[in-house]
């Protein structure tokens, strides 16, 4: 590893595992695989507790902003460990010379979205740093709720088994790309919108109605590919992926193709995997695109038999290639 | 209130408040005042939950660095608040090319401290910036922790009396002057050395051996005199501080003389006010003495009967002074 800290060691890929497992994990006494919350045993009841910090770059995007963001994204990651979201905290560092007429929109946006999620944000803090020593505004979530009983498995993904069937809600990539517009002020024909949403409600109404629920993630910073690829060094099997039936939107698939980007890999904000028994994997599509934020849901791949834990792509091409962890960043500052 | 954020707002004092009130309180449903902690119901259990953002500049300071403030700073808000602290969340945000070892060593301090403290950091998250935009690192703690049964009053101080005394854990302001001191490399002649400290062990021993004790808050940003005069507006009753008895180290009180500071007014990172009963004062004196982090405990004054709800200082010299909550900030970034 550099002795200095490089823009792809925040990628979320390879390089972020790589440094956190080097400086943080074993100091802090954590156990690997990491995964988006923390289960904790608080004196008879299972606690998930996440944090998160928003740096994202413009503060606002076709969608949301950056407060709007930081609430999805901390409400998601307790939601995906089968977590009912509970309470907030929100920490501010805020540039001198920030407009407060933003600060005030940003936080009109964090509460409308905590309060559709039925989420209270109950403390914070303030800090003001001087001007040219941080970039506008930056946020800090962490959150906390109650795990449904008997569902520990959820993050560690130890149920799944092969032939289970790989669901998403929907199509990749918009976040990122509606983010990347924003910053390059970027025109589309057709305009590319975040799909930054908060994911409680589908999830609980998932695991309410559905027992062969295995594994659920949130897909981030690094996207999809980045999800399978520490799914499958947890759960010790292969995947196999059909790439013709994951959604991408044409928009986002355009810009994809011209810069060179791979959907696969782009951040989203209100996309998440499930892993299910095949017998359930209509029934979950089903619920999904019932719901508003699951309209686009599709099965996209198995989990396999392979001693190597590979993530296989079959291309809509008819060939086979080997899904692999980002090493470095695609786009910095997405989240 | 101006339309940019200013670096008075970030000053922990009157214009902090007024920020927070104005941009947050009402938007998140919060009431006020708001406390260190915020105190949660889980499932029949009361929970205490925090979250800070340290941006302490520099990030090494004599008798401490930016990640053990991080961790002392988050056990001493849950600690105050008669909490037991158990779990941390800690979120980096690093500037591009900033020293892999520094972020080692900072990494070690936080687990030590979380380590003496009997406290586990449990879950965090890393984003790299670009250089220049923001200052080398700043990290986000958040905690939680199980409520001791019947201690909801110490965050509120509903239970305070006129006639209570207050008492402080030891000497004011090293932990601003420690930070000034290295961030602009002057020398003393007898070295100052911040407070920095996690207390928990300390309030747990307080709280377990005493049962008049009816406030607890620690002295971090603002320092004494903000706190006092939070909690005289909380309880709406006035407090009479008896200057000659606060303990303020000889090296401290002569650069705070030379540069126009008053130590009442600066952070400390291992330094709390106790409100409690007067016929338990001396005993809980006797407790913190025995402590290495109350050896220089003091009664400083009292509750007492005032319409005003002022906090009025009895000078050293005899004469009688109103002790202000702070408007601007003494000094930035100091924690």
């Amino acid at each position: 590893m550099n002795d200095f800290i490089s823009l792809n060691q925040g990628s979320g890929g390879k390089l972020t595992h790589e440094l956190i497992s080097k400086v943080f994990v074993k100091r802090f006494g954590m156990n690997e695989p990491l995964t988006d919350s923390a289960i904790l045993k608080v004196s008879g009841n299972t606690l998930a507790f996440t944090t998160d910090s928003y740096v994202v770059d413009p503060l606002f995007f076709p969608g949301g902003n950056i407060g709007k963001l930081a609430i999805c994204g901390t409400i998601n990651d307790l939601a995906v460990s089968g977590a009912c979201p509970m309470y907030i905290a929100a920490s501010f560092i805020i540039e001198e010379g920030f407009p407060l007429n933003d600060l005030i929109i940003i936080a009109e946006s964090m509460a409308e979205e905590a309060m559709k999620a039925g989420v209270k944000i109950v403390t914070g803090d303030t800090k003001v740093i001087e001007k040219g020593k941080c970039d506008k505004l930056f946020i800090t979530t962490s959150g906390t709720g109650i795990l449904n009983h008997g569902l520990e498995h959820l993050s560690k993904g130890n149920h799944i088994k092969p032939g289970d069937k790989l669901i998403i809600n929907g199509s990749l990539g918009n976040h990122a790309i509606a983010v990347l517009g924003a910053r390059k002020k970027l025109s589309f024909t057709t305009p590319v919108i975040s799909d930054c949403a908060s994911l409680n409600h589908l999830t609980d109404s998932l695991l309410r109605n559905c027992n062969e629920i295995r594994f659920m993630r949130d897909l981030t910073r690094g996207g999809l590919a980045t999800v399978l690829n520490e799914l499958s060094g947890m759960i010790r099997s292969g995947i196999a992926i059909d790439e013709a039936s994951i959604p991408v939107d044409d928009p986002v698939r355009g810009l994809c193709e011209m810069l060179g980007f791979d959907p696969l890999y782009l951040a989203n904000e209100g996309k998440m995997l499930i892993v299910a028994g095949a017998g359930e994997a209509s029934k979950i599509l089903d619920i999904l695109r019932s719901d508003q934020l699951g309209k686009q849901a599709e099965i996209i791949g198995e989990i396999i038999h392979d001693k190597k834990n590979l993530v296989v792509l079959h291309t809509s091409v008819g060939g086979k290639r080997i899904l692999d962890m980002p090493s470095g960043v695609q786009l910095p500052r997405i989240c």
